[in-house]
């Protein structure tokens, strides 16, 4: 059960998982100067940074739209950097926040769950309902997958939609807790903890308690810490019950490098910068 | 403007669009016979349904999930057939429902309006807020590219969430609809229609009511007919103010040869049926 694998990983390494939204404005100077295309360049540069960071965190979350952008050598480095994740016998979260109808998403199950863009958990959006998640249901139970299902995400913008009140007081957000956490009911592992879990920013700690009841069960997906605003304290209003996530930085590790080290080595700086949030969320554990 | 020309062709044919939702199971008995890879086999299957169809329908729209779920060797074939379409100067809708943060929607914009997949217009899930797609609206307005927004979909579990009661006794899925018509209102042609559209699903021609008057100026691309179930009397109650949107349909179009023409002519009954489904929705227009 994934779902207790990573609980286990987040324990070990105080929840903190590595984003590999890497982009060319990232790259080391000496990465920058090599003669190689842009597939071999996104793909070395992930390398150095699991190389450096594998025994110190949790998991990594690997964002396509990063990779997408380059197009199909986009996707060769991130088909890549996800086997790599997994050889290494580490978690890997593909943030696709894919979402669609029932035979739709049975196609991106087996796009992500299977072949060149296998990973452990994947990101989804369920705008859509339940049968955007539904085919993922055998891939839980029989292949060892996990989800994260959209809560409440931590951009300004999130409020448009999942800050409607609904009749009954509550709001959009809140109904989606409660949805996620009922389809996840089924898929529990030792730990109490879904392999379905839920994506809530870090940006709304605050706010977290109106849906901490809902989601009690659920794992979570906290993105936020770090270049977007959250701190260890924050983290530490979500974790008040015990460590119940995987807390995502990228830009802060995995640009930390630039301008101080652009050399080959650029990536111990990746691993300083995975130590000090180790540090600073640990404090409050 | 891309909204005037997709009006001109819906005009011209009846809004018919042809989604090109490709699966192993559709291919012709000629075709699985054949010794190629599965890019090739998936890029053939399209030229030919494009080849044979494309002087009777409005569009075309492409799920990238039926891709995706081939890795790779499937996305090389959903680039080439994006390219094909856009080559003989037809509009591609390129299904990925994407939606994220900023920083991201940025990059899924790059993806999808430029390189190896660019299409014409792309769906996006709004469920994260404007920051979604506001990352679109240079290509918008200056490389004449359009969205398709989530509003109501199709699918039977689409009420988990949209048809949820707001406080003011609306659904969640016209609150949707509000946003929708709010963002796209800087952009319309001179038909009237942003180039900020919505997906509102065919299976709900009686709700669609509710959300008329929030979209007056918002083009609809609506799927559910035909394999779905829609009908061409179903569009006529969403068309009866006059023609307002593209109507997909894909399984009923692509796989219309099964057990009736395996052979490398099989494109004609994709042919025959856009004919029968411009017959149908034409006579209620």
């Amino acid at each position: 059960m994934i779902a207790d694998k990573l609980y286990e990983e987040a324990v070990k390494h105080q929840g903190v998982c590595v984003g590999l939204d890497t982009l060319e404005a990232y790259f080391p100077n000496y990465l920058i100067e090599q003669d190689a295309g842009i597939d071999e360049k996104l793909w070395k540069f992930n390398q150095k940074v699991i190389d450096a960071t594998k025994d110190e965190v949790a998991c990594y979350k690997v964002q396509i739209a990063c990779y997408e952008a380059y197009g199909l050598k986009g996707l060769q480095a991130y088909s890549k950097t996800l086997k790599y994740i997994r050889d290494n016998g580490k978690i890997v979260i593909a943030d696709v926040k894919r979402g669609d109808i029932f035979s739709t998403a049975k196609q991106y199950a087996k796009a992500h769950f299977t072949g060149d863009f296998e990973a452990d958990y994947i990101t989804v959006n369920t705008y859509m309902g339940e049968d955007a998640i539904s085919p993922y249901y055998d891939y839980i139970k029989n292949q060892n997958k996990g989800l994260f299902a959209l809560v409440k995400t931590s951009n300004p913008s999130g409020v448009d939609l999942q800050d409607v009140k609904t009749k009954d007081g509550k709001r959009v957000y809140q109904q989606m807790a409660q949805k996620v956490n009922e389809w996840g009911s089924s898929f529990r592992g030792k730990c109490g903890f879904s392999a379905i879990g839920a994506v809530v920013g870090l940006t709304y700690a605050e706010e977290f308690e109106n849906i901490r009841e809902d989601l009690s069960h659920t794992f979570l997906l906290i993105p936020g810490y770090g270049a977007q605003g959250g701190t260890g304290e924050d983290i530490a209003k979500i974790f008040k019950k015990g460590l119940c996530g995987v807390v995502n930085s990228s830009r802060a590790i995995i640009s930390a490098h630039k301008g101080i080290d652009e050399s080959e080595n650029f990536a111990q700086c990746a691993l300083d910068s995975v130590i000090k949030m180790k540090e600073d969320i640990g404090q409050w554990l």
